[in-house]
């Protein structure tokens, strides 16, 4: 099957990925689901891929890139607002004590967020975050945020494409934070992402029509959320779903629970040196990013899902990786 | 700007509609977006254009067609709710007597729909909603609903696609009443289909994983509620936006509130020969469907709102009308 989506002479559609059974499952999932001919054929507008993101499309250590910028953006702000400095979270965040954050909790995290991503129109946000995004850069990789993207998820998203399929983002991240770049750096426009929100109100501010981001939840786009955010922004169940965490059990569990051909398949981070390596299935490390727990990995057995291993299924990790 | 649209021997884009100065707003917008010398040119991922659909893309008269489907419903769920007989408001239903069931008013709506929309999975609510759009006909028009939308806007939503443009519906009405059939009927996938809708759960149910219908309204997209469903499902503000009534009012005003080029339209029922006539603006008789007040019509002129009558600006208006 493998062998008919990759006919002699045709280009391999993904270099990156080492010729693991990982690569097989994907290329004869593909090759079926595209061939009319075949009794799993799906036609070209039930063909829906979601991917998460952080962790499944970019990394997401040594912390959640949108943490980064919440914590970069309390930075900016400090100068006019002189309370941060003896005030809970912001403190912390002034200080770079990590520990002290950590220990202010959900609630500290929730006060972060109100104060950099509200207070502000949709398209002012949009400005905040693709300016920072343009310029912000991984802490050990040297390189722009959006350049520590998997090299062998691009191939991938653009083989799904190619094969007629529509691709989106269902991400725990926020909804406003991934749209400005999703286009230029995956190839997903803005209405095909789906994640995380707050409440936005419409308002004539200065005479203009804008929407006002509110310090308040709207949605969580993560666990039991991720097919609830699917029926919402997509209204079909997808035939292929990526995830890399504890966060994307039921997108799996939705997707693969549908009727005729499907796919899940989980990024497994065990490549401590190309990347990072944390679980803590296999006996990887524990980590509060992108825990992806022994739980998951028995339920990806018992369900066929694919586990992508880094270390032997992808040849090369990022763009700036040398071939 | 015209001509630049339709150069000589190219065929007309628009043939059901009539050569008036509405036609020529729309082409000529067209064109100068379309133009990459023009000062007005907007790249194809920003040409999002929103249309309403009750009223704007099909016929929203004797009633609207979802509450047709939600009283066609109750009787055929009656057998098993011996009750509904001497309760209202699924009494006044089962006789047929629209009074009663206009006097109870919003709560009594809020229970038709609970009763008929929530309870059952997404899937099987696509099943039901597509099963009756399948069969159910106009009662003046004697055919399918899906047969009474309008041929002008089939011809402007291929015109506007084949020109770069992705387009959304933005409609106050179910977002999964709709969906089954705008991939269909307006050539528009799930995916793009906006509108309000009630409170999903994920759940597994007899061993399968499904979204379950809760009887609890999550999103109403109407009025100040459509910008943010736009920026909700779409994350971009569009150039284009058409509406038909008060609640499409936010919408427009937050379409053509952004910079560069931008094109608001309003459908005015002004023909009850061929359709309905009703407004109140301009004389014409009220209507608690698709109110289009007199204030929307002056706003409309203030503001450079193309008002398009059906009477004159249409030749033809459903695609079983005679060419
Ligand atoms: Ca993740
Ligand atoms: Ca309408």
């Amino acid at each position: 099957a493998a062998l008919a989506a990759c006919p002699a002479g045709a280009v391999d559609p993904l270099p990156s990925w080492n010729d693991t059974p990982a690569k097989q499952r994907i290329l004869s999932f593909v090759a079926k689901v595209t061939n009319e001919g075949s009794a799993d054929f799906v036609p070209p507008e039930a063909r829906i891929a979601t991917f998460d993101n952080d962790g499944t499309l970019w990394c997401e250590q040594p912390m959640y890139v949108q943490l980064a910028f919440a914590l970069a953006r309390v930075k900016t702000l400090a100068p006019q607002h002189p309370e941060w400095r003896n005030t809970q979270p912001f403190q912390a965040v002034l200080e770079d004590d990590m520990k002290a954050l950590v220990a202010d909790g959900k609630h500290g995290l929730a006060e972060l967020i109100a104060a950099t991503h509200a207070g502000m129109t949709s398209d002012q946000f949009e400005e905040i975050a693709g300016d920072w995004i343009a310029a912000a850069k991984h802490p050990r990789f040297k390189q722009l945020y959006t350049q520590c993207v998997y090299q062998p998820q691009l191939e991938l998203l653009d083989y799904l494409r190619a094969s007629g399929f529509k691709t989106f983002i269902v991400s725990g991240g926020g909804i406003e934070f991934m749209r400005p770049w999703t286009q230029r750096v995956y190839g997903i426009a803005p209405p095909q992402v789906v994640g995380s929100s707050i409440v936005t109100e419409f308002q004539i501010k200065d005479g203009k029509p804008v929407l006002m981001r509110l310090p308040k939840v709207n949605f969580i786009d993560d666990k039991a959320g991720k097919p609830v955010g699917i029926g919402q922004h997509i209204g079909q169940r997808p035939i292929l779903a990526f995830g890399n965490s504890a966060g994307d059990l039921e997108m799996l569990q939705y997707t693969t629970g549908g009727g005729g051909a499907r796919l899940g398949l989980l990024v497994y981070h065990n490549d401590a040196q190309r990347e990072y390596a944390y679980g803590p299935a296999g006996g990887l490390p524990d980590s509060k990013i992108g825990t992806f727990p022994q739980s998951l990995m028995d339920q990806a057995e018992k369900s066929g899902w694919v586990v992508v291993g880094m270390k032997d299924d992808w040849g090369r990790i990022f763009p700036f990786d040398p071939q």
